[in-house]
């Protein structure tokens, strides 16, 4: 892609978070310039930036935003300032950890300089969301060495959802495999479905396949099956929302059917997931809260009303794909195999961060 | 519903076949009139009547016009006329099989009549015409009959696609057994997947339901497994297209991976079709020929492209459920339950047709 999904530009002061917005696509490229703290919520609770890691970046340049106007006294008066506005970014998603996780730290590098004069202290905070940032482009990177390893032999691979460069600082986290496989000559042919209701897998992963010139085909998200049982797939490559310290791990809707249905076809199930997607303070996926949007996702999905307004609708943005039917989880630090609370423990002890 | 879903009205001479033209609803319910059989072909490909046995009574109703002005001299050019018009008809769609069943039906009033003047050799066949829709109402009937006594117990059922009024003369397969559900003040709720592509739960199931005042609740297709896991559901109940000798059934795309779904969580899956879709010649479902549509109906679903209108698809109409995922299947005659090579074996035999 031309343009990075997320992205600061200019200076502290009179700068921008600049993101494509990703409701548009494909129909039209815009990138969306947010100068208020507020315009970053809309954007993730509209969808506008999404895909976890990319929720996290922007959180994380949307908390500068929120306090690089502070005229705060008292380092105590700032450092509630910016737990304040990092709770109320957290709350436009309930889902994804990263959010959480990027919020976190940007809370943490706030209080490592509380003793620097408060300009010093916002330009720790957005050189933290710029390292975020880059983080999250090396972990894309070192996923897709550790997926392209464990992917030999595949040449065909369904994917649900996206993925790729949008849901990341670049890259991808289950497409960056592919990325990889592209750069290195053997490249992966993907089925995408369109995964209904927002359709990121038609509007997203087919537009940015398509224009890194990958074999892409598209299906309906009820023909995955099928797909399976006729043979067209070696493997299920998905990303993550949040992963519990047993493996269980919160993805689109959608995901989990796919992994029941991985198994039923003798066909490997993977999740690629940075380890800001893991949270070990959850036992396992019942305790992973799952966002419940509108029913108009469902009944007015291209602006034109599909069904009867007044039919009632459930709508939960994620399912829990139990740790018994993932095959393995990729990370940037390794290839996770079951007995996950085992392997996802000792990848956070080899970080020093459990 | 107000209106029949396909009916000749007027005389064998100057009547026209009358159907709701199913692709406009739930927006507008518009009748469509056809005059001539190759505007009830164009209604058979393009879906403005659907479902298995509609098609049936739409094309029985199509061979009519066909051959209602025919000048035949003899009776050997008119059997041939309506053997030609038969197999131009049959050619609409592939998969469900009560159309050719129908069709079948139609050729031998043919021939059974041969020693009769041509006008009245017609009118055996508007007749008989007439009997297929009158005997596919009393079917449903007979199987939501048969339905609500092994539903007993059932609260809330799951269904794919429309199996209402709409798929049948009226009352419907599947739904017929909540519509009977209803008069018998044990009312089922009901949880309709919207059905992608061409989204038949959304438009035609929600709207038939709410109309007869029954709750019904519209999800995504890929939110069926959290549906069932959080047991919302009791049971799951679709239609057929096709059946073959061994049970395998042949239904919308999207019904095989709610079998193989049903089974992971316990529930029980029902078929509920009228024998005429059986087809006891294939001895399984590898054997259905299946119906690949244009891709345009995943990428440009309401007029409006959703995805980059290059990219490839792969959008069959049908898939194969195998016959091990059935927990029952629902006929006029009864219950059948594996193994259904005997049971089914057993139902034609009864009937004297095998």
């Amino acid at each position: 892609m031309t343009h990075p999904t997320v992205e600061w530009q200019g200076s502290l002061e009179t700068g921008v978070v600049a993101m494509i917005d990703q409701t548009l696509l494909p129909g039209r490229l815009k990138i969306l310039r947010c100068r208020e703290v507020k315009q970053v919520w809309e954007a993730l609770r509209t969808l506008r930036v999404r895909g976890a890691p990319a929720i996290g970046i922007a959180a994380a340049f949307g908390l500068v935003l929120a306090v690089r106007g502070s005229r705060a006294r008292g380092v105590e008066t700032f450092l509630s300032e910016v737990d304040r506005q990092a709770k109320y970014l957290a709350g436009a998603r309930p889902t994804a950890v990263n959010l959480f996780w990027a919020l976190d730290r940007m809370r943490k590098t706030a209080r490592q300089h509380v003793s620097e004069p408060l300009p010093k202290l916002k330009a720790a905070l957005l050189r933290e969301a710029v390292t975020i940032q880059e983080e999250d482009l090396a972990t894309s990177l070192r996923m897709a060495e550790h997926g392209f390893t464990l992917l030999r032999g595949v040449s065909t691979v369904l994917t649900h959802c996206n993925t790729g460069g949008l849901a990341t600082a670049r890259h991808g986290t289950a497409l960056s495999i592919v990325y990889r496989s592209q750069e290195l000559k053997r490249p992966l042919k993907v089925y995408a479905t369109e995964t209904r209701p927002l359709l990121q897998g038609a509007r997203l992963t087919a537009w940015e396949l398509l224009e890194a010139g990958i074999d892409v085909t598209l299906i309906c998200d009820s023909a995955a099956a099928s797909v399976m049982r006729e043979g067209r797939v070696d493997c299920v490559i998905v990303g993550a929302d949040r992963i519990a310290a047993n493996g269980d791990t919160a993805n689109k809707i959608g995901t989990y059917p796919l992994s029941v249905l991985a198994k039923e076809h003798g066909i490997p199930f993977y999740i690629v997931a940075p380890l800001s997607s893991f949270d070990p303070e959850l036992e396992s996926g019942e305790e992973i809260p799952i966002e419940e949007r509108a029913g108009e996702e469902i009944l007015r999905p291209f602006g034109k009303l599909i069904a009867p307004p007044n039919v009632k609708t459930y709508n939960p943005a994620f399912d829990v794909t139990p740790a018994k039917f993932i095959t393995a989880i990729v990370t940037e630090r390794g290839v996770l195999h079951p007995p996950y609370t085992r392997s996802i423990q000792r990848s956070f002890k080899d970080r020093g961060e459990a």
